[in-house]
Order: C-alpha cells, then structure tokens, then sequence
C-alpha cells in the first residue's frame, strides 16, 4: 500500500506544491493547460481575474529573493487575492517564537496560502506537513532541493516552443549539484515523457546520485548540446567560486559559457532557456542571450501564468477557461 | 463639568481607540458585537466586505511588530481599504521633518486612519490630540501603558467561551508592572462588570497603584487561579530578566509558569489566554498552551474581527448584519 | 526636421513624463485640467476610480524616500491599479543583474509603468530609452535634474490660487544650483507664460547657466520677493553645509530664511509654497509655514490629483470629468 502524497487531497487533486517528484503526467498536463487559460489573461489591458477575491496569500520568506516573491505577488494579484509579505528572519523568530506557533497564528488570521522560500532543503514538506487543512503551501524554492514553480515555467515554455515533449532531448548545462531548479527540471521532463534529459557540466559539479534519475552525463558542453531541441542554462551561484569547487570565471565561461559558436551543434531550431538572474558573459554570452533563440523573457511572462494556475488549483478556484 | 473623552464625537461615538479607560459598557459592547458581525466574514472564502472601500488606513509603526501590523492590515484589507505600511524611524524623521509635519503631510494625502505603534506611553494620545478632525486613530500599543484592540480581543474571547461578564472571576499573571496589555484588560473586565479580577505575579512586577483598579493581588499562581474561570498569561518580556527584577527564568517557570497541575484548581471548564507570541516553558508549559482549555489561537482569530469592528466603527462605516 | 520628445507617442500624446522641458503649454494645461477631474475624486469618502484596473505599477526606488513613494502608491491605488514597491539596491543588482536585464524582467512580468527615482541625473531619461512599447516611465526625481509631478503639482496649486498664470512674478529661493524641484519649476513656470520669474539665493548657489532660462537672478531675499504673487521656497538640504558652500545655517536663515517680516514686502495676497520636507528655522519661519498665506499642505493634497492626471495619461486611460 503506497503511503498517499502530501501535496495531494483525498480526491487526489492538487493540494500543496512542493516539488514535481511523485506526482502524475496527468496532473502537470492539467497545471499546464490552466496555465494556458491564464497566460491570455496577462496580455490583457485588465489583467486580473476574481477567481481567487477575499482569499490571503502570504508571501513567507526566510531568504530573500526579490524576484521570486514579485512573480507570486503579481499572480495572487491578477487572481485578486491580498498578499501578505513576511520576512521570518525580521520578525516573530527574534521574538524567540518557534516557527510552528508563527504558522499557528497565520493559520488563525484565517490566511489561505503560503508560498515559502527557505535555504534549507525540506522546509516547504516540513511546512505542508504541519499546517492546518484549509492552508497550501507552495513551495517557492528549498535550499538545493526543489523549485517545482520555476521548473513548470520551463516545461510550459517549452510545450508552447515544441508542442508535443516525446520526441524532444533536453540538456540542462551547469552547476546540477546545487541547484534546485534542476532536479526539478529533470523531474519534470521524465515525467512528462521527453526522449532524452542530458546534464552537462564540470565532475565537481555533477552529483553522483544524477544517473538514477535517468538522465545522460555529459561533461562536455560541445558533445552534450549536439542535436538537442532545447539548451537550459543553469546560473552558476559566484559563491561557488570561492569553493574550490570551479577553477576560475573565465574558464568555467571557456568551457561551459554557451556562445552562439558552441551552439551550432544544436537542432537549428533549438531554444534556449535560463531561468534568471543570467550572469552575461559567465554561464552565457550576451549574443545568445539576447539572440532569436533566446526564450528566457518568455519564460519570465510564462511564470506568471504557471504560479496563478498552481494557486488557484490548489485553493481549488475554478479553472480558466481552457483548464482541464 | 465633566470633559468630553477625545476618543468619542460630539454623538458619543466611537473616532478613536485609544485606551478602554473611561468608554462605557455600553460602547465596549457595541465593539463586541460588532465584531461578532464581521467573526463570520472571515470564516467564509471571500472574506472581504466593502466598507472601507476607498478609505486609506495607515500602519504607523514607530516600533517593529510584524505580527500586530499584519493583524491589522489583514483586517483593514478585508473592510476593503487600501492599507500603507510606514516605519517612521526609517522615514521622514531621518530628514529632520517632526512628527507633527509628518502627520499634517499623510493628512493632506486624504488618509483616514492612523493605526499607530509606539514605545513611549501616551504617543497615540498625542497624536489624536493632533490630528485634523477627518483622521481616526488606533491605538496598537503605546509603551507600557495600553493595547485595546487586544483587550477587546480577549473580553471576544472570553464572551463567545462563558457568555455572560458578571458571575466570571478572572485572574491575570505576570508582569503587571509592564503590560499595556494588563492594564486595558483590568478596564475592560471591570467596566463589562465581572466579579472578580485577580492579579498574580512577584511583588516585583506587581504595581502599588493596582490596587486603585479594584482588583484583587496574590503572589501566589496556586491561590490566585483558585476557582478562576479565566487564566490570563501574560508574556513575559526577556529584558526583564536583565533588570534585576527576576531571580532567573527557571525559577519564574517554577513559580508563576502555568502548568496542567497548577490549572488544576482553577474551575474544571476554565480557558487560558495568552496574547501571544508564547514562551514556551517560561510562562506556559507546551501542555497548557496546546491543550483544551486553550484558546489562544482563538484569540488571534477573534483579533482579526475586533479590529475590523473598530476601524469600521470608528470611521463611521454601517454595522455588520447582527451590530448594534 | 525636429526629433520627436521621446516623452510624447506618435499621436502627440502624453507616454513618459521625465522632464517638463520640450512639452507644450497645451499639454500642461491637459495635465492640469485632467488633475482638476480627480481633485474632487480624492475628497470623496470612496477615493478610487476604476481606470487603473488590472494594470501594474512598479515604484521603482534606487534612493530611498518614503514621502514620494507614498504619494505615488497612494495615487497609483486610487486609480485602482497593482502596485510593486522594489528597492533596486536590495534586489537583484546585489545578484550581478545589470539594470536593464532588471527591467526586461519587470516588463516580461506584464508590469505597466515604472516610477523611477535615482540620485543620478538622466536615470529615468535612460530607462525610457530602453522599455518596451507598452510601458510608460514617470520620473520621480532624478539626481539634480528635473522632479517633474512636483512642478506640475506646484502649479496646480498656483493655478488654483492665482488663476491665470501670465500676469505673475513668482520667485523661487534657495539652493537653486542642486534642485531638481526649481530646474523642473522654472520650465514649467516659463511654458505656462507667467509674466516673471525670479530665483533667489547666495552666488554658491546659483548656477551660472541660470540665465539662459529666462529667469531674473537676485541675491537679496528683500529685493527678490518684492512685489511677487508666489514665493516658492527650497529644502536646504544639510549635505551642502558641509560642502563649504554655506557658511553656516544659522547665517543661511538671518539672509534666506522666510519670515513674516521678510514676506510684508510681496503682494499682499502672496502666497508662500515649498516642496516639502521644511526644514522649520532654516529655510523657513513657523509663523510663514503655518501661516495663512501658506499653502504647503494643500501642496501635498495637489500631488495626488497631479499624480493621477499623469499615471492615467500615461497609461491612456480615459479622462476624469472635466478633463481636456
């Protein structure tokens, strides 16, 4: 007997969004169609939609990121939730409350969803598995674990680019060790039935484990990228620099900077993708980065819809028109 | 002659909420069951009503507090109004401006109510002795000397938990000395008419004035709480602890924490309240705080439709459905 | 054959507002009458229109100041739209983004304007330069060069007081050499066809290009203010004593400093203005400021109205009532 998924409700709809590892094709078709219901709704002049009036989203960081929190303050805004910014380290925890009594009194202020960032692994399950039943948590990335948000982004840009996913080979260049964008990535694209997942970057940074999850090594940028359909550039963290970890900018650039020469051995119709901040002349030359190629803005525009279909799925809102 | 109280207009309604001191049964009532009104709002899925719908409310925190500004932005967003956040210490003042230009500025923006917080007694006061006569002001805290949104919050509580004020006996134990929340409950209790208050603590946190309230003093946490149908904890602040006017914290746990063996002998349905946020295994033991006679979430959830009463009340907004 | 302002679309219409230079009489006036419209808007009890609905304001902040982002959510919210705060320094450019990898960003995420203050000159001019067809950039202060809604909110409140602006003498006075406020004045004063202006101050303090503006120069308080119908006075700002240009603030006050008696000899009907923070007893007297000739926070209330004429604009939303 298979011990039920946390992110999922007894009717096995979507409950929490914690990472894409364990849950069905079916269920990321349907966050990808919902999304495509809402990705009309963002080129609108109005672009908001009621489905979500009168519910509380709280934006719950313990590490900051910018970007991040705007992209999910914008889309609970377009559904027209009220959003809530908290940041754990400047507030009740300095007050010596524990974390589960600050989610306690959330949860009492009758608030309907947390999206968490945290740089620890496992704090968005750890969050999901004690809040009351009427709360979802979103998990808005976990240390080096999982950002299943930014990885349907990526699967939602690429079905728009490619259409179907069997037939495709994706290769995910860079530091796979740290990055959670990655393994969800991956999880993502066997899930959904792609031909070929390849990894490419340096030994040190290249988790051993990697070959469980099915996917291809490569440790070559020039042999790993040959005939594939779409390029996904990771952004190399300029903490790892000092890490022993890379010999040096210019050579990680050297090897694994992917320039519009490198690029040529990919499918001629081959997209590329990067999900931000890009590190221009590091992981990508501005020429590729910029270049016809390049669907990373795109992908930035597709965020928006991903996160209003996740939130509104999992506060169980009515789908967009198109939604399954 | 008697003055008139700054917190009532010449109909003796409520424009501001400063204190509990010197308002009648009757209007603490009114907030009572006007909260009451509003409790069912925020239990439904759209939790929002509009009547505050373009009326701007203002948190002016001169001293951080996350978890009252969010209580109070959560209800003001639910009356429909649109809400600033603005820290003082890392505005204005920093240009040179007083406080008293800084007030007459957001005025002049046609703001509607300052919800102000401070650590000097008195700052809400002065500031609605100042203001122009459109402006409402709410008292989140000043100092040691009043919270009364969060008194109210608990006479909800208490209320909705044994009905009627005036057979209850209600004891309170801490540090008196230094609770603005200590002091609106004493006026709330008494002024609802309740039979008794007790107040428990060392004679170090205990004031000499208290006595002047009209309540009952005991130094000991097993004969106050004796028959008591309300245990009151307060928080017990840790730079206190530094001052000299408590041995350790371990001995103030062995003294005055509230554990199961010691709610014993309160009456057998007695609830314990808290204001939060908890020192567990300081003033609480977990067992208390999370057990049955708890209801210190509940008291977060109350705060949410008690604030909403008073900005409604106070701005002159219509009562919810079952108001006075 | 004229360059086109890259302020105006190809229909002449209002999409950035950066500087008041190079725009027409007709169009301030289209800016004033439109602020006239919503003047009545924000004394109403139900502050907000709904032109701005579904639409994405960023205030976007390199330098930080409460007050003028304040007025700008404030002004953004009652126009009903989405409104993102971001601190440029506390984001992504800690990440190594470059600025305008930041905007293409905010643009992908289908935001609708930026307003945008910079301490360096040109900043908001380079940002126009650079966004997408769809986004409008309102300058809200750029380093010493142009504060274009302040000037426009001045006069409006000229207007209101004055009527018709080409019989006026208004003289502007302080530190003249730094003030993106009097730069964006003069050049609204001069379209607008008042009959003189003056600027005021010691020779440190005035540039010497001042000239070619059209203005008359004097370094006595006493003589430059003799006979005008608006004084506008400039924050001192306290950076400058240190920089050897003013010998002390004291000083600054006995020869700049407006006083009741220094304000006998402007018309009688004279009123006094200043952009605000004042800076009581250096730049101006109490008595002046809270006088009755003085119209400062009226100034404050103006800033709304204008503020909403220009975003609505912008954005091409219909006009209010009585706009042109």
């Amino acid at each position: 007997m298979k011990r039920r998924n946390i992110q999922l409700d007894k009717q096995g709809r979507l409950r929490h969004f914690l990472t894409v590892e364990g849950l069905s094709r079916a269920l990321l078709v349907d966050i990808l169609d919902t999304a495509e219901s809402f990705a009309g709704v963002t080129s609108q002049s109005v672009k908001k939609v009621p489905l979500l009036r009168g519910r509380t989203v709280v934006n719950l960081f313990f590490e900051a990121s910018t970007r991040t929190r705007t992209t999910f303050e914008l889309a609970a805004k377009r559904l027209s939730a009220d959003v809530l910014n908290i940041h754990i380290s400047a507030s009740a925890t300095s007050k010596g409350e524990t974390l589960l009594d600050t989610l306690a009194n959330l949860e009492a202020m009758q608030c309907d969803m947390f999206v968490v960032r945290h740089d620890k692994s496992g704090a968005a399950h750890f969050i999901a598995s004690h809040v009351a039943p009427h709360i979802s948590v979103i998990n808005a990335g976990d240390g080096s674990h999982a950002h299943p948000t930014q990885a349907m982004l990526d699967m939602f840009t690429i079905r728009r680019h490619k259409g179907d996913f069997y037939p495709l080979s994706v290769a995910i260049v860079g530091d796979i060790m740290h990055s959670r964008v990655a393994r969800s990535q991956i999880h993502a694209l066997t899930t959904l039935g792609v031909n070929e997942v390849r990894v490419i970057g340096p030994k040190t940074l290249i988790p051993r484990y990697i070959n469980t999850l099915g996917v291809h090594v490569f440790h070559s940028l020039r042999e790993g990228i040959r005939g594939v359909d779409v390029v996904i550039m990771l952004r190399l963290q300029h903490e790892r620099m000092s890490g022993a970890l890379l010999p040096s900018e210019q050579e990680y650039y050297h090897c694994y900077g992917l320039t519009e020469e490198k690029l040529s051995v990919a499918k001629p119709d081959a997209v590329v993708m990067h999900p931000g901040p890009i590190n221009r002349g590091v992981e990508i030359d501005s020429t590729v980065a910029d270049g016809p190629r390049s669907v990373i803005l795109q992908q930035v525009t597709h965020g928006i819809a991903v996160r209003m279909a996740v939130m509104s799925m999992a506060l169980g809102g009515q789908r967009g028109a198109s939604g399954g």
